[in-house]
Formats: structure tokens, sequence, C-alpha cells
């Protein structure tokens, strides 16, 4: 048996592959030649999570690799007919994000309560201007999206003293940690009920243009939007004339339609709106643990067992028994 | 007997104590006049607590009353002579704010990890720039003070995965929350292991100035230094040279030697400083909830039971079995 061959889509910096040096041929390809490189590789790991090159590339001509891992919680850009309807595996970077996502949108949540932006305005100018904030304890947040990002906010959301509930794709009426999930249907209800309305969710048909006009109509005046899901979720000018309007209090994203966000967005000044660059979840260390993480199941696929992190391609995402 | 009568330090807006009417006759006096109205007042409440007129008006002529109440946790601005060691009792508001500074010390903590003021820094400049930030779950932090704001500032910490030991005037081998809890004087061996810094002490003659130089110097260049104290307990200016050397990663420092901090003040301007004016603990409803306070303690007062939250004079706050 020859070494099988894992081709990398490249993102700088490369991932460190050492591990399976001998065991594998690891072949690197940039977007221009990947539709080349493609029926040489055997698995595709798709280190450059951000492109669209393997949309564009796959539907070309020769075999295809068997197993696509993404380095990457959000599988949307893979989800396209060619290659839903092949006999490829997805697999995805389930896990690694989890408790950096959460972290980061407990800290939205406590800084935007205790408007941490407006005392560094203040501090510019500065101003001592006491003001009073809110309590975090007791408020109510909306977290769509019930797999393990949605639910480890959800968790973390609920150590603050924050009364949470969850939004899933499928209504369920026993959950160990969250009491009951609710279906997407559900919104229109749920909505005006919510302080905090938090996103986490795959990037569906279904969840696309979720969060627009009609749903930022629904919520309170005082409420606030956290989008740490794909940019697509959010109908971002609906958001802006929201905000705009003070029909909604703040909001911040960490996902854009484009990104980079264009310096000349209309987007970066809106007021309460905060825009952060993709970021929630890679701390310091990330990309080793993506590395280490495809190694793990590389090992899985060389022994022949069951990978991890396998995408339902009708689904659009990993499905567990929670979800 | 005629209705005790209840002096009222005022402050903008005033206390609601339509509970006590009939009970008791409620005068008002600004600073200047406290002095004149002291000998006919049975109870002071010292509703303005950022004042020292208490400080000077007390050592005059007359009766005093025999218990003063302060609407703030910190009872450092009543700790005169005089005052000491007279038979008037103080209260204070221990309790009101314990959990609003904790929410605010963890979105301190995980604010400064994600670097949300970088983020706002870039947006100001449409400018879209990824960067890595640190997990806050498994860094550690050092919380000062063993009252019940450092405590719940601990346990908040704790349930984000912050590894966390605690400091107080004593140390105790057993404590429930915290395993144990360390003396001052362990300061010099436990500075140097901190992500995060956290002063919550009162400030007595032993706090004053103990984050000097010679603390700074032991801290790690990453950690970052976190006061919701008091000004004193900060030396300011050793603080703006460790973060202009670089020899400390960041602070916030919620409370200042003179408030408002001056417009001239160079702190505020120190890179890696946050400025915010004295509002850890102010949350929307913080007056009402302290107005109560005081009034529940006033009906044990006409009932002639022991008051809660008695400070004690020589120690500088609310003794407890925890602290």
């Amino acid at each position: 048996m020859t070494a099988p061959r894992v081709l990398v889509l490249d993102a700088d910096p490369l991932p460190r592959l050492d591990r399976i040096a001998g065991r594998a041929e690891v072949l690197h390809s940039d977007a221009d030649s990947l539709a080349k490189r493609l029926p040489e590789a055997d698995v595709l790991l798709v280190w450059d999570f951000t492109s669209d090159a393997v949309r564009h590339a796959w539907p070309g001509e020769g075999p295809r690799p068997r197993w696509v891992h993404t380095a990457s919680a959000g599988v949307d850009r893979l989800l396209f007919p060619e290659l839903i309807e092949s006999d490829a595996m997805i697999t995805n970077a389930r896990g690694v994000f989890d408790r950096p996502i959460a972290e980061y949108v407990a800290g939205l949540v406590l800084a935007l309560a205790k408007d941490f932006h407006g005392s560094w305005e203040a501090q510019r100018e500065h101003r001592w201007q006491h003001r009073e904030t809110a309590k975090v304890h007791g408020s109510k947040a909306l977290v769509v999206g019930s797999g393990p990002i949605g639910r480890r906010i959800g968790a973390m959301l609920q150590t603050l003293g924050v009364v949470v509930e969850l939004v899933g794709r499928r209504a369920r009426v026993r959950d160990p940690a969250f009491g009951r999930v609710h279906a997407a249907d559900s919104l229109p209800e749920l909505l005006p009920e919510a302080d905090w309305v938090v996103c986490a969710a795959p990037l569906t048909t279904a969840t696309t243009g979720m969060f627009d006009a009609d749903a930022f109509a629904l919520m309170r005046p005082t409420a606030r939007l956290i989008n740490i899901g794909r940019g697509a979720h959010v109908v971002a000018d609906d958001l802006a004339e929201a905000l705009r309007a003070g029909r909604l209090a703040g909001a911040a994203l960490d996902v854009f339609d484009e990104e980079p966000l264009p310096a000349g967005s209309p987007l970066w000044d809106v007021p309460g709106l905060m825009v952060s660059p993709h970021m929630s979840g890679d701390t310091f260390g990330w990309r080793d643990d993506l590395a280490e993480q495809f190694l793990d199941n590389f090992d899985r696929w060389l022994a022949g067992r069951p990978l991890f992190n396998v995408v339902d391609k009708k689904l659009g995402y990993v499905p567990t028994e929670d979800t």
C-alpha cells in the first residue's frame, strides 16, 4: 500500500503535520492550483477555511478525495451540490472553538451590560461620567444554535445568573442542561422576551437571513444581538437600520457576508454596533489545536476506524443526540 | 418618647425614606451645615458617601448621633479618631454591591483577555485586524480582599474556569470556597503566579499603597491589575510607570485618590490603562437598594434589636467568620 496523499489547501501559517511524517505524503496547494491537484489526493485538508476554492475546484474532472476535513466549525463553504452528492465524507473542527467562543460571548454580554465602550469613549475625552449600568444576573438570553458552541455559550451565561432559552432545529421537551430546546419556529414568541439574542447556529438554508427587520421588530428596544455564527445569518442592512432608529440597544458582529469587512462598509460606523474581525474562537494556540484535531482523526482513518466529527451533509452540521 | 431624628447628609438624588414617615423625623444637611445639625440627630445617614464632611464636622461641640450609617461598602472616610473612639456605631452597605461588582470584574477579565478595546480602536479606523487572544479558562487570579465582594468576585471567576487564590487579613488553612485564604504577607510569593490581580480590600493602614512599584516588579509582564477597592490601594504613579515601561500588560482602575479624576490627570492617557468613573457596583436601582437596606436596619434600631452590618472600628470593616 502506498502512503496516502494528504492535500492541504494552504493558508498562512501552514499546519504542523510532523506527526504523520512517513505515514502520509503531504501535498500543498493554493486556490489556483487546487483543481489540478485534487485528483491526486486521498484526503483534502481545508486549512484555508475562509476560501471558496473547494467549491470552484471540486466539480472538475478526475477522481476526488474520499475525505474532506475543514479546520472550522462551520461547513457552509463545503455544502455545494457536487460535494453533497459525492461519496466524500466531510469532517469539521467541532469542539476546538466551543469554550473560546463561549468566553467571548460572555465577555460581550458583560461588556455591553457594563458599558465598557462608553467608559473608553469618555476616557478618550478625559471625561468622568458616572453611569448606572445593568445587572446581568436575572437577565434573559436567547441562544440560537443547540450545537456544542451554542450549548457552551448557554451554560456559561447560566453560571453568570442569566436565564437562558436555547433554540435548535427541532424542539425537545426535555433537555438536561436547558430544560427544553425550542424549535426555530418559536422565535416570534421568544424574541420579545430576550435581553440578549445570540446567534451560534450553523448556516443552512433555514438559518440564512433569519435575523432581519421582522426579527428586530420583535425584539425589545433594550435588547442586544450578538452574532458569532456566520455573516449571512444577519441581514446587516436591516440591523443597521434598527440600530440607527433606536429599535435595538446594540449589537456585536464578529462575522460578515464579506470578510475582511471592506474599509468602506457603512457597518463600521453604525452607532451601538461593535465590529470585530472573526476572532471569537481564535485563542492563542488555536491553529495547533486544529492541526492536532485533524491528526487525531487521520490516525483513525489510517487504522480504518470511524472518523469523529462527521458532518451530516443533508443537515449541514455534525448531528448528536443533543442537537 | 419623641420620634428619633434621622439626619441625612444629602446627595442628589435624595434617598426614598417614605417607609419611616411618622416613625422618625427626617432632617437634611449639606456638608457646610453638618456641624451645626449633628447635635440634633439620633442617627446620621451618610447618603453622600463620597464626602469628607463627617470627618470635618464630627469633632465639634454638642451631643453626637449614636448610630452612623454609610451608603457605601467602604468606611474609610468615617474611620477618624474622634468617631472611632466615640460610642457611635457605624454600619455600612455590605451586600448591596457584591454581585454587581463581581459582574463588573468578570467583565473586565473577559474584555481584557479578548482585547475588546483593541477591536474598538480598530473599528474606529475601519481596520480589520485579526488577533489571537487569551483563554480565560485555566488562567490564574489573585483576589485581594476576603470580604463578601472579594469572595463573590472569586466565585464568579471560578465559574469561568479561572484558578483563584484569595488573600485576606489573616491566613486560613481551610476555606469552603477557595481551599484556603492567604495572608497579605504572602503577596510576594503569590504575585508572580497571577495573570489577574484584583484589589477588593477594605482601605486600612495595612492596605494603603499595597500595590506599588515593588508589587508591580513581582507581577508577570503579561499580568493585569484591576482595582475596584479604593484609589489609595494603588500608587498610581508607580502603576503608570510600570505600564509605560511594559512591565505590566494592562490595568483597570475604577477608583482614584481624587474623584472625579481631574481632566488634567496623566492617568487618562496611560497606555493599557482603563479608567472608569467609580461605577463598578452601581447598577440600575442601586440607590433604592441602599435606601431599603438602611430602612431595614432602622426598623431593627426602633425595635431595639441588634443592627446588622456593624463595622468593627478597629479592623475597619464588618467582620464575619469568613474574613
